[in-house]
């Protein structure tokens, strides 16, 4: 047992354990440890021929069995786990050696036990992960934060596990503590954002056409061979098409209509509002998510009023799926828009300098989101690194140009028949918002200064004003 | 100076001033500190006739100055300084003393402290107070939080100087700790959502209808006298009728279109995250703030193409009018049913027990969202204490009903004008989304048991499920 191992994996449920094979098949020695020591053993058993495997009972056989500066994974839930693992781990630790969280941690406790490591002299290393247990065996997207000089000794490895597209591994340093989860944190913002897009569309196909899911399963096959090119158009394929082997009806048709989070898309909200970034989108999603849960308050809502009207009409089926089709592509083009917003605040907020363009990179392949897309958006900031907001890159732009008739006709249509798109609407209203030349935000500052004295800004001079509303109403520099 | 006063009041900006003015013309004897001997001195010498005040240069002149139990207002900035003016107090008081901190303090905040003053015997109550520097003079609406046995001792005063509607005072004990500070919270989540509501009205008859501030103003003005009879509807006409004092141009022409915000509106969305509570049009009301913020993207989205089309037609002018009425009735009903909803949640989740009738009661007078349609909460809450939610109280379901056709052709017009309408859209997808049948939720969670194995419940069965996506295709009980 002298021979050291390259990495090390504790944490071996199935992320934990996929990550360790992936390292594995990749021709890396690594050393697997779980507090439940079966884990281990199966892990060996069932894969041991994978690739070189060291199983280790404890943390201290484990920090034992790799090579220096140790490079070691930690796998194991977000929150207190963590903190557990890594009160416990870094006594065991040399000055060097770096800890991978590879978990969904919030990036402020990234941010704070990074700081809190480095003390030690130990790099701390918080890293999104996205695709999935299949991700995470076949390669998936990786987002690590955490120094340059642990990212350097982390590259290599991460290179060989992380998926590839056009023979670039979709891996690289997003920035400085927290920046890697931050990033995943707003990846699954947006792949909230899309996946909600992606319902809606579905629901307008379903009762504003009456189709099946079968053929709206189609019409996603067709969507798939365009530009809306994307593992979640396919997958939504599948599930459409897919039939329900216990009843043999339409799978979408038995599975309760109550969507479930986990928090990361919760997450993006509350920091947006932080960040003073509008993420309509994302919202909307979440709170779309949150509001198909209630199952009590839905169930009293049944009885309230809603239109008449019988869907869109058959002759009327082509041209409002294509409509359809040009609203989600629109939509995305906007919950995307937003989402990068949000990185590009969170990166002036948090001093990460994040380049744009090569998180777009690292999402075209691996992740949940990823998609021929994503390489648009990766050429929009190539072109313009600056780009105040994907809406005003040149083919993006040219895209919307085109959507817009369509996108509103389907806003409108789904408006008078009832059927919800908080989605659609949120990004048509946030592109109307950011084109208009003025705002109806001057008088909300009107109102703000009328009741509570909170000043206001004029478009005629510099300087705050307030005007005398209880008194001669006239208007004076604050 | 043997006669201790009933009451003092540290901090005296102009909120904590007027507050202490408004106990002292109740008949109340007033001691009053300012860390600036100077605006104690102010104080006393521009309003002392108005009744009973003892001045204090001190902490402990102030804590000596009061009669026992002490009732102790602070009125400082939230945060680090409130935290500061409690730490300096405490050991100068004694058991059973009321400090009562009548900022904007965020709930959890209130909670941390009410947990640690109550370990030193000190009673300490989190009060929202609503109204601005003339409700704090003429009679605010009060929201305490903390113990009963505090309120007791607070009621009669709190009372005196708190607004009256119909012979009762807008004050009541909201609920343990944090419940005074957390009904304050929402109450301005909901007053960003009724003044963008407000503002999106404004622009459809401004930009829809190519109607004059000035004739605008008129149009708030009828409004004013019927449903919509609300304090922000009767300023909203005064700050559209008024013209600019230095250009003579409509004032609400030279207000910079971008609008301010505190953070109880932000707050206010980032708990209802936490609670899981659909609060989509207090968020659509922070984004549409924090958008009209961004000068440089609006700046750079100015060439985004926008919809032909001419605005409303002279001859549906009258129509469309009554349909903008309907829909911001139609929207403020939703907007109030989210934050009551997000108000029920938190007293679960905090375990406060609040009484969501007496929380509109208190809003009736006093503060921003003051209107009518507070008593038509109340009322609604008392003939159902468990509504789920007041969509379905008969009287707003009806309201509902008569509105949705208007509401959806104001949504629809806006669509197709390019006006955007965040909040009236937001409300009216939540609208349609709580009284659907079936919600593509179901899709979401296919998605996700495909992507992610986060297995899904069914229509047909109880259980947790999930298909073998990547096998035989087949469901099992996960």
């Amino acid at each position: 047992m002298t021979e050291k191992a390259h990495i090390g994996v504790t944490g071996l449920a199935v992320m934990g354990r996929n990550l360790a094979r992936n390292f594995a098949r990749h021709g890396h020695r690594v050393a697997v440890h779980n507090r439940r020591r079966e884990r281990t053993d199966d892990l060996i058993e069932q894969f041991g021929g994978e690739g070189s495997f060291v199983p280790a009972y404890s943390l201290s056989e484990l920090v034992d069995a790799l090579e220096r500066p140790r490079r070691l994974v930690v796998m194991v839930k977000a929150g207190r786990p963590t903190d557990d693992v890594l009160d416990e781990l870094a006594p065991l630790l040399e000055e060097g050696d770096i800890l991978v969280d590879a978990g969904n941690a919030n990036f402020t406790d990234t941010r704070r036990r990074e700081a809190a490591l480095a003390e030690r002299g130990l790099h701390f290393v918080g890293s999104g992960v996205s695709g999935g247990e299949e991700g995470a065996l076949h390669g998936p997207s990786i987002m690590p934060g955490g120094s340059e000089a642990a990212y350097r000794e982390l590259a290599p490895l991460l290179g060989d596990i992380a998926a590839n597209v056009d023979g670039t591994p979709c891996v690289t340093h997003v920035g400085s503590d927290g920046a890697g989860h931050f990033v995943k944190m707003v990846h699954n913002g947006i792949e909230y954002s899309d996946m909600q897009l992606i319902a809606e569309a579905y629901d307008l196909l379903r009762h504003g056409l009456g189709r099946t899911p079968a053929a709206i399963a189609e019409t996603f096959l067709d969507w798939n061979a365009g530009r809306l090119d994307s593992y979640l158009i396919e997958i939504t394929a599948e599930v459409l098409g897919h039939t329900d082997s216990r009843t043999g009806k339409p799978f979408v048709d038995v599975v309760l209509d109550q969507a479930e989070q986990k928090g990361t898309g919760r997450w993006t909200v509350q920091s947006a509002l932080e960040l003073g970034t509008p993420v309509s989108g994302i919202a909307e999603a979440v709170f779309a998510r949150s509001l198909s849960g209630h199952a009590e308050l839905r169930e009293a809502a049944q009885g309230l009023p809603g239109p008449g009207g019988s869907g869109v009409s058959s002759g009327e089926a082509e041209r409002f799926t294509a409509d359809v089709e040009q609203a989600l592509y629109a939509s995305k083009i906007v919950a995307y828009a937003q989402g990068f917003n949000q990185i590009q605040a969170g990166s002036a907020e948090y001093g990460w300098n994040i380049d744009l363009g090569a998180v777009a990179a690292i999402w075209r392949g691996g992740c949940i989101i990823r998609a021929e897309f994503l390489d648009r958006i990766r050429a929009a900031y190539a072109a313009n690194p600056t780009l105040p907001t994907l809406l005003t890159d040149s083919g993006f732009q040219q895209a919307l140009g085109e959507a817009q008739e369509s996108w509103r006709r389907v806003v409108s249509t789904a408006t008078s028949l009832g059927i919800p798109v908080p989605g659609f609407s949120t990004a048509l209203a946030y592109y109307d918002a950011l084109r208009a030349a003025r705002l109806p935000a001057a008088l909300v500052q009107g109102q703000r200064d009328f009741f509570g004295a909170h000043t206001y800004r004029r478009t005629d001079t510099d300087g705050v004003f307030h005007t005398e509303w209880a008194a001669d109403r006239t208007e004076h520099e604050a």
